[in-house]
């Protein structure tokens, strides 16, 4: 008989691997650690722990990886709804970027961002914006695993003033916080377009030198492609191949639009791509062709992209969009199911982060990142698969715990690392700031 | 100073009818009517109440109304996810409706189905099943308004054997339930794949003679349409035209595949068109142009359809993906906003049922069938636009107060009228006779 630190019994358990849920299993956590996953009937001779969690009715499930966002634009969120492409840029986004960002921006909209990301069941998310040591600070505070992005872009902003001062900063963050747990990085040139060939190659020499995955915009719009077939007489992917970039460390947010041999590059070097699904159709930028992407076997994860284009940091609701989208654009009912879905939200969202050693799916000897939902109530009853039910008659609304780090960050949905009534004045203070610009 | 039944004062009003959201005003409910709309601050001088509901930073909307659906096949939820539409009939639905379907499967669905609808907002709902006397039983015991379809079909179920039967037994249940205030009828000639030109004959001068709608599926599958054209030498829209079926008085389910031809006969037939875009994807039939239905200014409501198609019984969740996919694949951001998409559930809605002047819009003298919405949530917060945040950031899990007919059925998210243990525990029972047909 072993004393562990916590044993957690739901009904059901997707580990993520199986072919099948696993029925009646306990999961056994000692420190961060998933030691052992055993039937629940034979627990009893094996552990005890003070930290017993009976959840009848229940599923667990890696936690929810969110392999593209912008965390704290959360408080952009809503800002620019229904206007074009354009306008949300020019007129909205970064009149209010350039006003806004700073540090305590980030501070307060990465809070924010948490907060909804712990109550919709992620437990990772894939980060690219200003001020990474703030958003890292946050992750550290509340507990939070984030792949934080090296973020460079050829023009300056508040944050930074040319390429170099984008990586030199980028670097000093990364060196600030190696040794942290919960926070790994990624180099991040923003996209083809705002990152020139030559800051393309610097960031690969980093990328090679230091071990680091890239993260990238790509494809994400028509005319982002439009414009560099003009510019460089290539699409942004082939230009990218040609400078030696891609390859299997570089994660790839959109690829809304692709070309076969756009896809044969990106199949060729093993790139995984970030599906946002809600993103690209909110922001009228397309429907990316799944289907094409899973017939070259390409490995896909799921993200939210930040709250200016995505209301929610919801990663459920974009696999609910995304199975029902596929099977409507391709007419094909039986393409894609909950368990295909899944796993791209989990074991591949941690491919995208460079962490799939470490969590991603319910084995032994991993780190205990994982969420459970409460499958009892009149939304998801009957239930005939129960991973079916929560993506398609669910939803967050389902999320009763969340575990990171071996650490309880939601019990029974209640935040607790939070004060959300605090988080909620700090974000009315700045709507109330940045819908002056709107006006003025 | 009046003494009054209600007094709801929420931060703000959609009406259905002003162009902009009513700020602190406040709704005078008498009996089951709205009597008065007035500034919050002046309402101490005209009105008293006992019941008082002040729902700071809560939006109230008409309740959201369903405009097709299949209330009982809750019961079938999730029963056939992700297969293909000939196993999805053959294999699954058709067997289990055969083998279940009867008064005590109506029953139980119904009262799972309507539960799932008040805490999702909805007030009203258009249904087409059989045992329609079952499902009215049901609506008068929990204060749910319904339009119920006489359903008709060509063929014999457990409920009815040929055309006259139904008909006779829709005819009879009508007169059971005239007078309830609750319930109102409409003819419901299935589809046209399944009513033969005979019936659809009779079923028109039913409805000539007594005044009544008519509520259909039409142009639901691509399938459906080439074999009309193979039968008929017509599209179904263009064989019930000729008919003489079409006009004002027909709400039509789905019609996702539209010719031009048959769009302009719709469109000079005032035909009211559900739009049912969650079924029509996840079942592959395809994408509805919402955009060319809206250029020929059809009046187009929403409908979740049934449960078997679509496991929400979910309007803000049609809503938010009538939204998404609207944009995306018209690639244009700027296409729809929250509130047309309102509209078509609210107003265009209470017209789909003939119900609109009783409901579908807060004004004076209209029947109190309202929703409440709770925005003061990290989802939510910031919001920049109350209805757009919450179709795009919050969606069913928000709803508060759900009245119907002046009556409160739903009160800080509790059913007022239902035992939920009792109601999943029905659920359940149903689930397991149901999974045998599967592993038979």
């Amino acid at each position: 008989m072993q004393t562990v630190d916590q044993i957690i019994s739901p009904s059901w358990i997707f580990d993520g691997i199986s072919n099948d849920l696993l029925e009646n299993n306990s999961i056994v956590i000692k420190g961060n650690k998933i030691i052992d996953i055993v039937p629940t009937n034979q627990l009893q001779d094996l552990y005890q722990a003070d930290a017993v969690f009976n959840l009848d009715n229940h599923l667990l499930t890696p936690g929810l990886i969110n392999a593209h966002t912008h965390a704290s634009m959360s408080l952009l969120k809503g800002y620019a709804d229904d206007c074009s492409l354009n306008d949300w840029l020019n007129q909205f986004i970064w009149p209010a970027e350039k006003k806004y960002v700073d540090e305590s921006f980030v501070r307060d909209g990465t809070r924010l961002a948490i907060a909804e990301m712990i109550k919709s069941g992620i437990t990772s998310f894939n980060d690219m914006y200003f001020y990474p040591e703030v958003t890292a600070e946050v992750c550290v505070e509340h507990g939070m695993r984030g792949n934080l992005g090296l973020v460079t872009l050829d023009f300056a902003t508040n944050y930074a003033h040319d390429p170099d001062d984008y990586l030199t900063k980028g670097l000093h963050f990364r060196d600030q916080f190696r040794g942290k747990s919960l926070i790994t990085t990624s180099l991040a040139p923003h996209a083809p377009y705002s990152v020139s060939d030559k800051t393309f190659e610097k960031i690969n020499t980093y990328a090679i030198e230091l071990d680091l995955r890239i993260h990238t915009h790509l494809h994400e719009t028509r005319h982002e492609i439009a414009e560099s077939e003009e510019k460089y007489g290539a699409s942004p992917i082939q230009r990218l191949d040609k400078l030696g970039i891609l390859g299997p460390a570089v994660t790839a947010a959109h690829c809304v639009h692709l070309s076969s041999l756009d896809l044969e590059i990106l199949n060729k070097n093993n790139v995984t791509v970030v599906y946002n699904p809600t993103s690209n159709l909110k922001l009228g930028s397309g429907i990316a062709d799944l289907k094409s992407m899973m017939d070259k076997k390409l490995c896909i994860a799921v993200g939210t992209d930040g709250s200016a284009s995505n209301n929610r940091l919801d990663i459920l609701n974009e696999l609910l969009i995304g199975l029902l989208v596929n099977k409507g654009v391709n007419m094909e009912s039986e393409f894609l199911n909950a368990k295909v879905l899944f796993q791209m939200a989990t074991l591949n969202g941690a491919k995208a982060l460079g962490i799939e050693d470490k969590v991603g799916t319910i084995e032994k000897n991993k780190l205990a990142d994982m969420t459970t939902y409460d499958l009892s109530n009149v939304y998801c009853q009957p239930s005939y698969d129960p991973l079916s039910s929560l993506i398609y008659s669910g939803g967050r609304s389902l999320v009763s715990h969340v575990w990171i780090d071996g650490k309880l960050k939601l019990k029974e949905g209640e935040l607790q690392s939070f004060d959300e009534s605090s988080l909620l004045t700090k974000a009315k203070a700045w709507q109330d700031k940045i819908k002056t610009i709107q006006t003025s």
